[in-house]
């Protein structure tokens, strides 16, 4: 019998989570010093909890411990530990400490599994000053590519170099550093960043997809005019043509969602031309960012949406920008979570995930699985981000339940 | 008889408009070095049509030709001379010029009228670094306050200190320069800045009614929330909620648009918050920018709005931000400006003015009317301004044959 220390687990998020810019809290950006100093106190967490530690060629830290059964390919789980400008208290560390917390136990305990355990701390998971997210699993998975290693931040480094800088070795990452089979599964735990959860009451979230995403440009073009000179009936105004298509978006989204898969979409950046209030509107940007548990309606939205947005003698473009397809969760996985919940008399559901996380990358190593807990109010990226110790630790439990049951049964 | 010489008024039109910075035409700010070479050349050009120049209190540069009968109010024509940024070459100098081309007619001819003229180019009618617009014109009736005067443009000068500085007694702006009664008329020659001529194929425009302008702050706040995790029925979007608030406006304008009166109701400035393509938009800054030739269409326009608005559980809330009242343009003028196009065979049209002009001030001094003559696709305030020769002839032919018959008639 394996048993997560509570007050230990919280602990540790207190003292990540300090590892913060002082003036903006909670900020740990990737590459800066205040990501170095909380990775050294979390290599040397590991080696205290009996893993042994190395950084591989993309400086993502993995705590090691071996398995009994030789050959076998390791269990693998963890997140990330750098934030968003401004972010919150659990994104990612809560993840990479219960995952923590469960190695601990194991040793604490004297239990070996069948299969090695990796912990893993992937690098910069948020989006970065680069240009690029979730850089160490998509290296992880082979899918960083030379123009990404070649992008700059502001001050002009390279990513390249960045990543050599915090210990990896970027000359290798043209090859996958795993491939398909070499991970027996990943399990990672995460903080729901919505309010699903919250309102059905449930301490634990069953992740059936991870949504694709797709973002779109819409461009709506009119004829800039005078707004007191120019009557109604002679304008082309493109912010009026932008509201039509801005409620299209909304009224689409909200038939497609549930038949059966998740769907939002959203229009939540907008620029326009000139933007003066005297000045009927010539021209509008907006992406829209859409989102579904099914690659079918990414495909199938921007189509919808043109023959629903009757603009007249507007203009009106839909641009592809790029598109992440959707990533299935391993029903495999999905069961384990789901029957170690119950054992440990805990409600579940499942949802699917609105944002990417590293596990989108650990999927393309083996099955993936993630176990959602609540937040409260569904708040993320933002200082007022909280789980509660409870909430926590309840996660904890069924990923070390999880964890155990996958050593037995793969 | 007396005649208006065409190709001397467009001669004048593109000297003046050349009184322009070099690296972006067409623009000649108030207070500028270009705008004080301009007026010097104006001037001397008055004096030149025989006209007894002087400055009044507030800058205007006041061209006076004395009439035949003691006691009699003047006939008062004019507009301004400066542009906006990168403006056009016909806005305000149009109608100083084709003032400037009928006292010159009346020189050469040797008329002289019942009522003194008085061709007037009224200070900074553009909205001005200092935030204040129609300078000139507000002072001339009264309307520039001790507040405004002491508004500052962002290099620190005061209003006050820069009507000192190109010639004007700040200091006696406290009391109105005229007063109800000291205009015998006012009629004021502009382009149109809208396609309602030119669409209709018509040289001259008979202006009813100078909009009255009213901006109204639109507030739609909801939740800002994590475009992927917060599913549709979640979401307080803001921008969602603005959109049916832009709809509204337009379906609002166009069913009050001509019964009787001309309205217009804009949305051309909006800010989004946070504004990220990842984010549902939290709250929604909006400028309702709303002209009508009815007061009571701008108090009521409002409050339409709101009912006709149902945003759930957004918040939306209007509030003003500033009022300007409608203007009349008297009978008289405008049977004269009719009857003078008619006696010309010019085809014309009532319309209303859905831009401010200097006219809205002289209308405080007696009773004003204006004249708009076609510009190209409406386009003003851009460098792609234009009106024909032949336009601005016809214009100005009629300003002279109104003047001269409310001379009589006044």
């Amino acid at each position: 019998m394996i048993e997560i220390d509570r007050e230990r687990l919280w602990r540790d998020i207190e003292t990540l989570a300090g590892f913060t810019r002082p003036d903006t809290p909670w900020t740990r950006r990737a590459f800066s010093p205040e990501y170095d100093t909380a990775r050294r106190w979390l290599k040397a967490a590991f080696v205290e909890a009996g893993l042994a530690v190395e950084l591989d060629a993309a400086a993502n830290i993995i705590g090691r411990r071996a398995g009994s059964e030789p050959g076998l390919p390791p269990l693998v789980t963890g997140s990330h530990t750098d934030t968003v400008p401004a972010g919150g208290r659990f994104d990612g560390i809560a993840g990479v400490l219960a995952s923590l917390a469960f190695a601990r136990a194991l040793e604490a305990s004297g239990t070996t599994l069948r299969h090695p355990l990796e912990v893993i701390d992937f690098l910069s998971e948020e989006p970065s000053d680069f240009g690029v997210s979730s850089i160490g699993s998509r290296a992880f998975a082979g899918k960083l590519s030379a123009e990404q290693l070649a992008m700059t931040d502001p001050s002009g480094e390279t990513l390249a170099a960045a990543i050599a800088r915090v210990g990896g070795a970027p000359a290798a990452l043209a090859e996958p550093l795993r491939r398909m089979g070499d991970t027996a599964a990943y399990v990672e735990l995460h903080i729901e960043q919505g309010r699903v959860l919250e309102r059905a009451a449930l301490p634990i979230g069953v992740v059936d997809h991870i949504v694709g995403i797709r973002r779109l440009s819409l461009v709506v073009t009119g004829r800039a005019d005078h707004a007191g000179a120019t009557p109604m009936d002679a304008r082309f105004d493109a912010l009026a043509g932008a509201a039509k298509v801005i409620t299209a978006v909304e009224t689409l989204a909200n038939a497609m969602n549930g038949k059966p898969h998740y769907v939002v979409a959203t229009v939540g950046k907008i620029s326009v031309s000139p933007n003066a209030a005297n000045a009927v509107a010539g021209r509008v940007e907006m992406i829209l960012d859409l989102r579904a548990g099914s690659n079918d309606v990414l495909t199938d939205f921007p189509e919808l949406l043109m023959t629903r947005c009757d603009l007249g003698a507007l203009g009106f473009e839909i641009a592809p920008i790029s598109t992440a397809p959707v990533t299935d969760c391993a029903p495999e996985v999905m069961a384990a979570i789901a029957a170690a919940a119950d054992r440990l008399g805990l409600g579940h559901r499942t949802l699917t995930s609105g944002a990417g996380h590293d596990a989108v990358n650990a999927a393309f190593t083996g099955p993936t699985g993630m176990i959602f807990i609540p937040c409260r109010e569904g708040r993320s990226h933002v200082p007022e981000e909280w789980s509660t110790p409870e909430q926590l630790y309840d996660g904890a439990r069924v990923l070390a339940e999880t964890l155990l049951a996958l050593d037995q049964s793969l």
